[in-house]
């Protein structure tokens, strides 16, 4: 710790009294009390959920989505509610994707499968080869060309359940997805089969996104179950050989327009001052994106409805904003910031939820070290509404370069022990969300954006 | 701070070096790398929720119970496994439980409810009458034999949405289910009709037990899902006079003989010194009782097999008891007390897991403050598996009087936001608990009680 980073910190302490943490303790309780009444997330996520669906980027569901949570910004009383056009990848899974191993006795198992996000497809007939599976890069590295190439990889890299925190094993894991066909590719592979990223054995494809590297063949790639990668890594064990055969029809289409969607409450004293909150708007196709990231956008409108129902007025202007394709391109974030610059905005502090509407436990910072010693002395206000932790590292896809115009990043930490079993999957759904979870979450974003209004950062 | 516990707490700071605490770091991450791995206690919470079901005291399938979690106590690695015969109340639902509101305009309005535990039936001719709203027992009292006698009373006592911890909004209101008959009652009433203790509106009723007084008429008592309470407040608002009908045909039998379940590791040091960890075998009949209290149960079964399969001998003799007859009567846990004060047995700690298999928070315990103090230099050991805090106050209903054989108590806390949806109501199923919450509640209750072993208390 510096000499001036003392300074300023006991300078703060002496600032932040006793008596200012009582009347935060207050105003935050007064906040809980109206978003545990009545707040209006969890009704919102139902519309965002059954009357929208899943939505895309690029998607007739995705444009439905952009004008459903406009009006409910507006609803919550934003001062101004306005779009930000950004173009975005418009992949679509197309139909009849479905893949099966052949057996040494003529028998066919059948796989769950589904496209990985962005993938080409395989045409309409397919591709069949012989499966080699492999449980690392290096594994593969080491079976090179000679090996892999005409074949189908299977990549079967398990998330490490002794992980306590899920998202390191997805961390970890996850690389199998994202870069795991071009590895592939890059030895001869004509197609990919990816273990789901799921933290328990289940019967569901989880898809998600995967990224070409252009110095190799694109080639198709497909997420199959858990229980299928159990089943097939068994089979392979058994005998050396078995063919795999895989249909996708998937493909990227040219660019399509869409929008983030931004409400703002102005602020009373340092309206040019901005903090930004919010969640992304877009979600995979096979399911409702209810936890992924229904829940984050409908937390950042309530924040805004919470702000205005309790009649806590912001020196800052605080903007919800529901940013458009994370899943597949990051393109509403990278909007976001384009304009940020161009408009010289100062930001002071911004924060996404986009690891599900799960019960809040902490969050995470991406700021300096004069600032987290400055948010730390508040961490225990959140205690009586379940965040125990604040940690340094991390906070959202959609604001993670929001540092470049000055603001602090942070990022909401629910339990994340459900997470993986319905990430991505066709179990995202509303009914795995819980109100009060729900509202917990949009309870404790709302007060750390209150403290950071009130005292800066 | 007396000057005595001030001594011994420093004592112990100096004993309790970091070089303890690392020691004990990787012991638990040993514990928890197992349970996190290769943890039984989802598979046999499925045997228990899917094979046997609900399993109300004195039912069959309470027997099968016992049977089922024997056998599991014996694969877990228990050393010994016996049971301990205790009688218990035996009250059975009966069939054909219903009840509606008939309208001004003639038209019935269906109720979603069901028997109390422990409450008569009104035979089958029913019981029709007026129905008068109390939202408190000083409204009651206020109201009086002349207005009540004769009446049907509905009991609407809503649990309060903004208290975080939901235990707490129970413990208001549930006064209403548990002691709100014998109080309408005292005043005449015929019968009673009780808000279902839910914290979210629900279509379902949540049964649980309700308890007479002596000193006054037993009268019939039923749940209504909250959904039909909001309704029913609203139409009395609108109008004067309601009628309710109810039937229901519910009944206390002879008591029956059931039993306890226990399986012990015997201690290597200390093995006539005991710790109990325990969750109770017995649950309500419209359900798995999954959360309630199935989890306790094979959380503790698991707390076994985690010594076992980590290779951690305790110096003291481990116990897990499957505590019959929780919900009704608590006559498991009492035959528990009257053996170990028959047998002079010394009894250190007892942990119980009763607060459903939802992700751990922390552990409450009912110990001396010296204890406490030790308690807590182990916190922080629990944070990286999500356990934050330590609470004095409240253990669990079986061990509650385990001080009177100088146990300390303690009752793990897992998150409460989801619990009130499924209490004792038909969605208590194992579809609602999380593999890796349950397994990681485990985790933690068998660190502290590696840690109580180790140190003593």
């Amino acid at each position: 710790m510096t000499t001036k980073l003392i300074f300023s910190t006991i300078a703060f302490l002496y600032s932040f009294t006793l008596l200012a943490q009582k009347e935060d303790s207050i105003a935050i309780k007064k906040i809980a009390d109206e978003v545990m009444t009545n707040g209006t997330a969890y009704e919102n996520l139902r519309y965002l959920c059954k009357k929208v669906g899943p939505r895309l980027s690029g998607s007739p569901n995705a444009q439905k989505a952009v004008e459903a949570t406009a009006r409910m910004l507006k609803e919550a009383g934003a001062d101004t509610v306005y779009l930000q056009p950004c173009m975005v990848p418009h992949w679509v899974r197309g139909e009849k994707e479905k893949g099966y191993i052949q057996l040494a006795n003529g028998t066919k198992h059948d796989l769950k499968l589904t496209s990985l996000g962005n993938s080409i497809g395989t045409g309409k007939k397919g591709v069949s080869a012989s499966v080699i599976e492999v449980k690392s890069f290096a594994e593969l590295d080491a079976l090179g060309s000679k090996v892999i190439k005409g074949k189908i990889v299977f990549l079967n890299f398990p998330m490490n359940p002794t992980y306590i925190e899920t998202f390191r094993a997805y961390g970890e894991s996850g690389i199998a997805r994202w870069a795991g066909p071009s590895q592939a590719a890059k030895y001869g592979a004509i197609a990919t089969m990816v273990r789901s990223m799921a933290s328990n054995p289940d019967d569901y494809p989880h898809t998600g996104v995967m990224s070409y590297n252009d110095s190799f063949p694109k080639i198709p790639a497909v997420a199959i179950s858990t229980n299928d990668a159990i089943w097939l890594s068994k089979q392979l064990k058994l005998k050396m050989s078995l063919t795999a055969s895989i249909q996708n029809n998937s493909a990227m289409l040219p660019d399509a327009p869409s929008f983030n969607v931004v409400g703002e409450i102005r602020g009373t004293e340092f309206p040019n001052e901005y903090i930004t909150v919010g969640g992304h708007l877009d979600s995979w196709d096979l399911a409702e994106g209810a936890n992924d990231d229904g829940s984050g956008c409908v937390q950042s409108i309530e924040v805004l409805r919470a702000f205005k129902a309790s009649g806590t007025r912001p020196k800052r202007t605080i903007r919800a904003v529901m940013f458009m394709n994370e899943e597949n391109g990051g393109k509403g974030g990278d909007k976001y910031l384009e304009l940020a610059q161009k408009n010289n905005e100062k930001h002071v502090f911004a924060l996404e939820s986009d690891e599900g509407g799960f019960t809040p436990r902490g969050f995470s910072f991406d700021v300096k070290d004069d600032q987290f010693q400055k948010l730390l002395q508040w961490k225990e206000l959140f205690n009586d509404y379940g965040v125990y932790f604040f940690r340094k590292g991390g906070s959202g896809a959609d604001i993670g370069s929001l540092n470049k115009v000055g603001a602090g990043l942070s990022g909401l930490s629910p339990d994340s022990q459900r997470y993986f079993d319905i990430h991505h999957a066709v179990t995202d759904v509303f009914e795995n969300v819980s109100r009060r979870e729900l509202h917990l979450g949009a309870v404790n974003m709302t007060a750390l954006i209150y403290l950071v209004d009130k005292y800066g950062l």
